[in-house]
């Protein structure tokens, strides 16, 4: 037994030690394809920030790396376990501490899911808007530290918008708390939204108090079916143009359809190359002319069917059906899930480029994505038994991220950059942004021992 | 003529350099009250980013500290020169270079006034919430530095909520591009927020990119009266447990009333001890019924009087009435403005615990704030002339932010830390937190020329 898991075993309780083989793989990798995993040394099963504390200083002390984990359930391999690191796993801190009502916030443990806190807290006629699509198997710990979006952000905004304040574990072992309780607050530099997005290579997140809002209004749903990819992207723009306040605006392929129709059993519209739903919360009239007006506005810019939900249940059930498009796609065979988000108005572009890439390199591309906010998940799907198809696959994911850029995107509006995205973030932000993350994480982790060679190399 | 002068008039245009002493004066201090401002070797008036990056090689070759200013609008010294110093003063760089109208963003130089800027975008259609009462007077710069709040933003959110991408001159004179123009992007750490509320000692903010919204509805505005501060904020906390959503929810006490009315030759009720005016920019029906709420509440919680504004002129003037209530008060006397943000379930313990600390030090405080979001300008008035009372002023000044603190709140919910608040910062953050903010200043000011003794000391 090595000294370092020696130390381990001496600092912290039996229960939250895995040192065993077989027991530590499912701790290796998160979801992302084509990501390297290492073999830890140990995996800290943390119940308590102490334990955590314990963890980082016995990683300190033999300069091992550490890897923070929440329910794995990432997609750039910013979870995936290093040679000789201690994983800190945080999946069983999952205790929901405080709840109040009119100050509007919620204390909790990270390793919380996401659909277990939202409703928690809707028990309280309250909301927490950042609603993932993997919401019932991802952690609130790892949608602080990726600064999850979801479908709702497209009104409500994403997980850095709803986070107050913090306690991390830093790099030396010690406690910080950031952030406040208030509404607003500027004391001192914006530790919280820095933390936010840092992808575990700043901190260990070991608590959040996070801001809800009031419950909203019982939501109208809407289908609208497109013959081209192209037209639905130009129908988004001007829906965006007309200044509707949307609570969500999603967009399906045909390719994506079809898969969730096999997965889910369901019975969506396959005739169509595109459908978007669209979703309106203001409620009462205000909701209802909403939807109207985006029906209208569908229509008038090529739409081949507006279908509104008859009820809540069945919107539920359109939402559903787009939740789980990214697990029905991978039924088909192996997928690359890309993540880039345009400026709106340049949608329609991006949607054209990638069918263009899909067919210049006569791969499948299902096109899916939040498009109300320009983010786009375009999931190349291919045979990894054959290598000339993988080797079109990858040129096809990277040729989708170069576009983004070139229509003034970026590279990952949500998943993050993880292992998978290094190279790219680079060319995204340059070399002085580069040089200013290098020397944000050395002063926050000068042994370079939280999640290293994640995000920054 | 020293050397470090010298040499910027060689990398300088003449007009972009002062050094006249008496020209020099009117840069040496922000609004607040007893800071200590220095004398500057010279004041750089920026035209472009290129003589802001001049500026700071200089600065940097000859250790001499940087003072950057918008329009010295502060309410924390942090604008104030230090002696010996070279001033970098953004106020020429006040061109809107692009509105974007689909993807919904500005891309603007520092100078522009905050007012300037709304009405600009406003002709779009669109909508730039940040509204601090010195809109008027206050660049774009400078709220970007303080992360200013305003009086919109119990609904909308503070200046940090639109920040979009910046344009930074570093300490050592490398441009630093941050963020991006899309809704959503997560690609390296939140470098832009960590730089917003910076209060300039990470970086020279040249140029920033804001997300803009649609334009609001109509607003709807009323008042209501009552004849005690506490039952105001008692009936605040009920309209915020309602759920109901104000686009503006704002407090004055009867000394502020009385000083806006003398200021403004204004007549507002000055018979109550405190008046609330509420705002709804919801619009039709939903408008009206939100306002047909918060007078329901405010009556069954104690207020003597709700009325409703007739028209939207009328309205505009109840909000230009909050709006001038500092400088209304600064007429009184000498005044300090606290700043604290107390969770909004303290709201009326607040209120009671100032009027107190006003009567127990036999001191005038002018009770006034962003009530709806917590965020409250207690403003100490008093004879500066008279070092007793003086005294009791400073005493009663730190009282108010003590029982802040106390209450779960901050020490600065929207004005800063600057030189005033060091000592409480310190106090508020803890020495963890102060020790990261040392280290984050270090990585990107390692000689500590960038507004030095300001924020972190
Ligand atoms: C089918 C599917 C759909 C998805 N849909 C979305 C979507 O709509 N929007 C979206 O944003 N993402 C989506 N994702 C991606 C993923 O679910 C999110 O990134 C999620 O936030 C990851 O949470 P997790 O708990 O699984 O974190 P993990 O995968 O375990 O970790 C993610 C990162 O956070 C770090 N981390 C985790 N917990 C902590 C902590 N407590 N302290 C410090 N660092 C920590 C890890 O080191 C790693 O860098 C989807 C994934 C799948 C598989
Ligand atoms: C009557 C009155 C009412 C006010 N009401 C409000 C209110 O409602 N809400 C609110 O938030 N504030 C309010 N303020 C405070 C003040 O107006 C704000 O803090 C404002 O944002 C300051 O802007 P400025 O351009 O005047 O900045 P300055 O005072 O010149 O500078 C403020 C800070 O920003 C830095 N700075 C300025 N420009 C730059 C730049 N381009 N790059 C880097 N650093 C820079 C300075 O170094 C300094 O640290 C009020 C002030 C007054 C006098």
């Amino acid at each position: 037994m090595s000294e370092v898991v020696e130390r381990l075993r001496h600092v912290l309780p039996p229960e939250a030690l895995v040192t065993d083989h077989d027991r530590m793989q499912s701790y290796r990798y998160d979801r992302a394809m084509f990501c390297p995993a290492g073999e830890p040394l140990a995996v800290v099963l943390a119940r308590e920030t102490a334990h955590v504390q314990a963890a980082v200083r016995v990683a300190a002390e033999y300069g091992v790396p550490i890897v923070p984990q929440g329910a794995r359930s990432g997609l750039s391999g910013a979870a995936n376990a290093l040679d000789g690191c201690i994983v800190v796993s945080l999946e069983k801190m999952d205790k929901i501490l405080r709840i109040e009502d009119v100050d509007r916030y919620v204390v909790t443990q990270p390793g919380v899911y996401n659909a277990v806190l939202s409703r928690a807290v809707a028990e309280h006629g309250l909301f927490y808007p950042p609603d993932p699509s993997s919401w019932e198997f991802c952690s609130i710990g790892g949608n602080l530290s990726t600064n999850s979006g979801g479908l709702c952000c497209v009104k409500y905004g994403v997980t850095t918008d709803y986070v107050l304040g913090l306690e991390v574990v830093l790099a030396d072992g010690r406690v910080l708390r950031t952030g406040r309780k208030t509404v607003k607050g500027v004391a001192g530099y914006d530790l919280t939204k820095l933390l936010v997005g840092s992808e575990g290579t700043l901190g260990i997140i070991t608590e959040a108090t996070l801001a809800l809002r009031p419950q909203t209004a019982r939501p109208r749903t809407m289908a609208a079916l497109f013959d081209s990819g192209v037209t639905a992207g130009e129908a988004i723009i001007e829906i965006i143009r007309s200044g509707v306040s949307l609570s969500l605006l999603e967009i399906m392929d045909r390719t994506t359809i079809a898969a969730v129709n096999d997965y889910k059993r369901m019975d969506l519209p396959t005739e169509a190359a595109a459908m978007l739903i669209a979703q309106s919360d203001a409620g009462g009239e205000a909701g209802a002319a909403d939807i109207a007006t985006v029906a209208k506005l569908c229509r008038e810019h090529g739409a081949i069917e507006c279908i509104e939900a008859d009820d809540e249940a069945e919107g539920e059930l359109l939402l559903e059906a787009r939740r789980s498009a990214l697990l029905a796609l991978d039924e088909l065979g192996t997928t690359m899930i890309d993540d880039v988000c345009v400026p709106r108005s340049r949608l329609a572009d991006f949607i054209g480029a990638t069918e263009k890439i899909a067919t210049d390199l006569d791969i499948t591309i299902g096109v899916l994505g939040h498009a109300g906010d320009g983010n786009m998940h375009p999931t190349v799907v291919f045979d990894a038994q054959d290598p000339e198809q993988a080797r079109r696959a990858q040129v096809a994911f990277d040729k989708v991220m170069e576009v983004g850029l070139e229509l003034g995107g970026t590279i990952t509006g949500e998943h993050g950059v993880g292992v998978l995205k290094r190279d790219w973030l680079r060319q995204e932000i340059g070399p002085v942004a580069e040089s200013v993350h290098r020397a944000i994480k050395a002063a926050l982790d000068p042994k370079n021992l939280l999640n290293p060679g994640k995000v920054v190399t």
